[in-house]
């Protein structure tokens, strides 16, 4: 079983070398001022908890599962005691406001914290996570009453939350979801109805939980135009913010997964629970959305950590397993055989995984870059540009690097041959945790409508372009570079490309609009092999840079240039394929009757 | 959970329309006359079997697995009767020699019938299965002593069989390996070693396990070159065919795996077993690979099998499961949203999975053809010719096969969103029990090197040609029909492509011999893909055909002439990608040390 190791090293580098986070702290209009020496020491702390606590809890975790009574949900052994010293330790209000207890650090610090607890165990990851949704409707959508009731006890971690918004006959189509609310008092209403893949519903890790939920008020309209917002609590809470009576929401039975077997997925009953309006009647799903973008980074992060994993996992089993030797003439004369990393095929899927791993850092972390900004930038201008960036990246980042994730925890288990299918490994497990990623949060197909629908052909290309210029500026200043070259000109090719096809869609789609989603997902996929192509050419620079005026870490900085190659050879030539699918046409796909399948 | 249906139709249209196996029989010197009607009626018996007996037993194996204990180990509920009764039903000795009390049927039926059960239950199917490579083993290299011992009760079902092969620090590399073999008597030795990853080791389904061994004699040459072959009974036999003593080979413990539960993976302990010598002393590794295409083959059914699986679990509910309007107008007026077989992306994941479970049906078949073809033809040509075309389509099925049977197998989950993550829907189960193809048997990377090494420069090109001769041949023969074109024209540049990198690869590996290996997956992959064009474009010919002769079943023949664009649109084109990244070479997996990963 593999033991976390947090990449301190990469961390430091996209932070530092690559994004210049110094300068992007000094940028937000917040009262807590960060630098990166304050900034390394949090991170250095997150990584011993990530190691030490959280990292020997991920097999249990697996191996227990959570257990059902009709009492309540049991997390497996480890997860309560973690959790109590994770509050203890100040990090769940790392990045939340200060008027409800929260310390006032950027997201994108939570978003890097995120990442080493998430890939210490995804499936202890999710408790803490969860409940940011819940503040965030609050502090967004809540009035003063329940702001005050419910956020500081959030906040400080001592109760947990859920969005309670998929029905058994609806997930993503939540115009048809059926939970009714019925006005009791003011402001009050009783919920009743049934939710399923509530995430964290029910558990024993915290005294109260907070269900953020959709439902429908009596005589609403039809559809999405008629969902309301409420916040349902499982004990209700009385005028002095001690727990009172238990609140009629129950959970029914537990999903038993393909994997995250720590991370509870609940069926929830709501049999006349109480609850309280959130926002307008009628507008609760636009509510949702807008902090939509948050929780699908954090998913999307679940790409990256799959990666991560995969390679802490398979690197020093490829160093380690000897067998056969190197076609190009023995290399580990004193063994009886070679170990496994002198293998091209083997190195092709490392550095797969690894070009992935270390691509999605540096485009997720510019992502939470985007999202402080977005919120604290200092000009409206610049809160503007970050909302337009993470509007196009948001989906991108979520769809293509889930995906990816689930193809680097396959070749996770690959390297290690017949050993990755046992379980003692860890190879397994991380494949079967990574399996959610494209599913939930909205589906691949779901952010890639998403992607080419709302965000490119909703903004007339402008969101599109938006970003490309930045790719092009980028490219522009390195045209003098002769070294950036093998870089910089399939770079530009494919930015040419990409705006391209998005106009081909936008063109076939007047006249059918099933063409949109004919094209959909490999246009995600072509989006996000560009932008991790524009990362990796930025990471090169960088590296090329830094191996000219320093004379340290250049295994670092090499290792950097290599894995771009390897990116821009092996990787970005997936565009080849896409480019000629999405050309295709929606025809292939719709010709046949439904019932010809 | 689905309940798996044979798909006599399409089996009915591979072996009829498409692969003409009536006259394929009739090329067979066999004593057993077999034509389209008794194949139908033996495969309706299969289906049966298949759908009634077996499938039921799918989830339950993978929901008890299977249990050990010092006494050996139990199989899952329901999983020993079913053997009876497989047994009872003839099944075992189908495709067996005659003088073994076998049926003499041609091995290319028996390949069919495993399809069928193989996706009734892939874990339980590899009990009988093992069997039949410890048959071929002593079929081919036991003296008669050992033989009459031994075949009768193996061919009946009455005993099983496993290969004893890998060790803790050896699978593929079997020149490592450690376990001995001491002579004590005429022929007969004592083994003692560890094996580990045995198939079938130990279980309570027969009356006793035929292990065939590989150790070393005393003084026996280092590596590969110092392998003996053995057989290892479980219980000794005696001279009056009665069992004797337990032979001190004994199951240490079973492995925990990510699927195939029912399917026990044994660690096995020889401390002194009784085993007699099959063949010559040190030549038990040549021996193994006389009869590795077909264990290969049964290997690559399961690329179909996972397919054909994701496909009957996700066809149904994407017909049922309503969600969203389609973007070209409502479908469904008087429901409340569309089934989501109308969303195109939806179509883009069945289609794919169809395209492949259809596609490696046909090659399989075919490559079965070669099977019974290079035992039984008539005439010496006729073998040989067949033995070189599954010397090089060997690799490619088992590699190709099983790579894209894992691609259909996640397909399945994300058609269902959410709910295929759950157990209960069977798709998460399919994924994870297609995950070990691509590992045993081979990885795809061993598979990848035998591909271009040993096949295609071994033979300097001279196998390959013979393929691609017959490509050729059939694309020449429809070069007349304009309907045909839209296959013909990017089969014959796919071809054409293939032959040249195959050349290219050659050459580059002239000076470097890393170039095989860091080209060796790819151009797997891109045989694979050519190959299945191939075959693709037959079947639409022969639709086509079929649409002109006949008024049956129109739907049938239309629908795989839009599966066949379908997969020259759609899948087709991933060889543009391969083509880019065999040509980008081995410097860019090479370059970087194994220490700067």
């Amino acid at each position: 079983m593999p033991s976390y190791k947090a990449p301190l090293r990469d961390i430091q580098f996209v932070t530092n070398d690559l994004l210049n986070f110094s300068e992007h702290y000094k940028n937000l209009r917040t009262d807590v001022v960060l630098d990166q020496q304050m900034q390394s020491a949090i991170l250095e702390e997150a990584a011993k908890f990530s190691e030490n606590v959280i990292s020997p809890l991920n097999a249990v975790g697996d191996q227990h599962g959570c257990k059902w009574s009709a009492d309540g949900v049991t997390t497996p052994p480890g997860f309560k005691a973690a959790y109590k010293q994770y509050c203890e330790g100040g990090w769940p209000s790392l990045a939340m406001p200060e008027q409800y207890g929260g310390q006032g650090l950027p997201e994108s610090l939570n978003v890097m914290v995120s990442e080493l607890i998430c890939s210490a165990s995804v499936a202890w990851s999710g408790y803490p996570g969860l409940r940011e949704g819940a503040i965030k409707t609050l502090v967004s959508y809540g009035n003063e009453k329940l702001k005050n009731t419910f956020l500081h006890n959030l906040v400080s971690g001592r109760w947990t939350g859920t969005m309670c918004l998929t029905e058994s006959h609806c997930g993503t189509d939540l115009g048809q979801l059926k939970t009714k609310a019925t006005p009791i008092a003011d402001n009050e209403y009783s919920l009743s109805g049934t939710k399923i893949f509530i995430s964290c519903g029910e558990h024993d890790m915290a005294e109260n939980i907070v269900h953020i939920v959709l439902a429908r008020l009596p005589d609403a309209p039809k559809g999405t135009a008629g969902i309301s917002l409420f916040v349902v609590p499982k004990f209700l809470v009385k005028e002095d913010g001690s727990l009172g009576a238990r609140n009629p929401v129950n959970c029914g039975s537990i999903e038993h997964k393909m994997g995250v077997h720590g991370f509870v997925t609940c069926v929830m009953n709501f049999d006349g629970a109480k609850g309280y309006l959130i926002g307008q009647p009628n507008k609760g799903l636009e509510a949702m959305f807008t902090f939509m973008n948050s929780a699908r980074l954090t998913t999307a992060l679940q790409g990256l950590v799959h990666s991560e994993v995969a390679y802490q996992g398979a690197l020093p089993y490829a160093k380690e397993r000897l067998a056969m030797r190197s076609l190009s003439g023995v290399k580990n004369p004193e063994g009886p055989a070679d170990p496994i990393i002198v293998h091209p095929d083997v190195r092709r899927m490392l550095l797969t995984i690894k070009s992935f791993a270390e691509g999605f850092r540096a485009f997720a972390y510019y992502v939470a870059q985007q999202l402080d900004l977005s919120d604290h930038g200092q000009s409206e201008q610049q809160r503007s540009q970050a909302k337009n960036l993470l509007a196009l990246l948001t989906p991108i980042c979520k769809g293509f690097m889930t995906e990816l994730g689930c193809e680097a925890a396959h070749h996770g288990v690959q390297v290690f041959g017949g050993h990755g299918y046992i379980k003692e490994w860890g190879m397994e497990q991380n494949q079967r945790d990574s399996r959610i990623s494209t599913l939930y949060e909205g589906t691949t197909g779901i952010q890639a409508l998403d992607l080419i629908g709302r965000k490119v052909l909703g903004s007339k290309g402008a969101l599109l372009t938006n970003f490309s210029d930045i790719i092009q500026t980028f490219c522009k200043s390195q045209d003098s570079n002769p070294q950036m070259a093998e870089f910089i000109e399939p770079l530009k090719q494919s930015t040419i490309d990409w705006l391209n096809l998005a106009n081909q869609i936008g063109q076939s789609a007047t006249t059918d609009a099933d063409e949109l989603g004919a094209a959909s997902v490999d246009f995600l996929m072509f989006s996000g092999y560009t932008i991790l192509a524009y990362f990796w050419a930025r990471m090169a620079s960088v590296s090329l840079h830094k191996l000219e005026s320093t004379t340290d870490d250049k295994d670092f900085y090499n290792s950097k240039i290599n894995t771009a190659r390897f990116y821009f050879q092996r990787i970005l030539p997936r565009t080849a394929t896409l480019k000629l699918t999405i050309q295709s046409g929606a025809q292939n796909l719709m010709a046949m009757d439904s019932e010809h399948f």
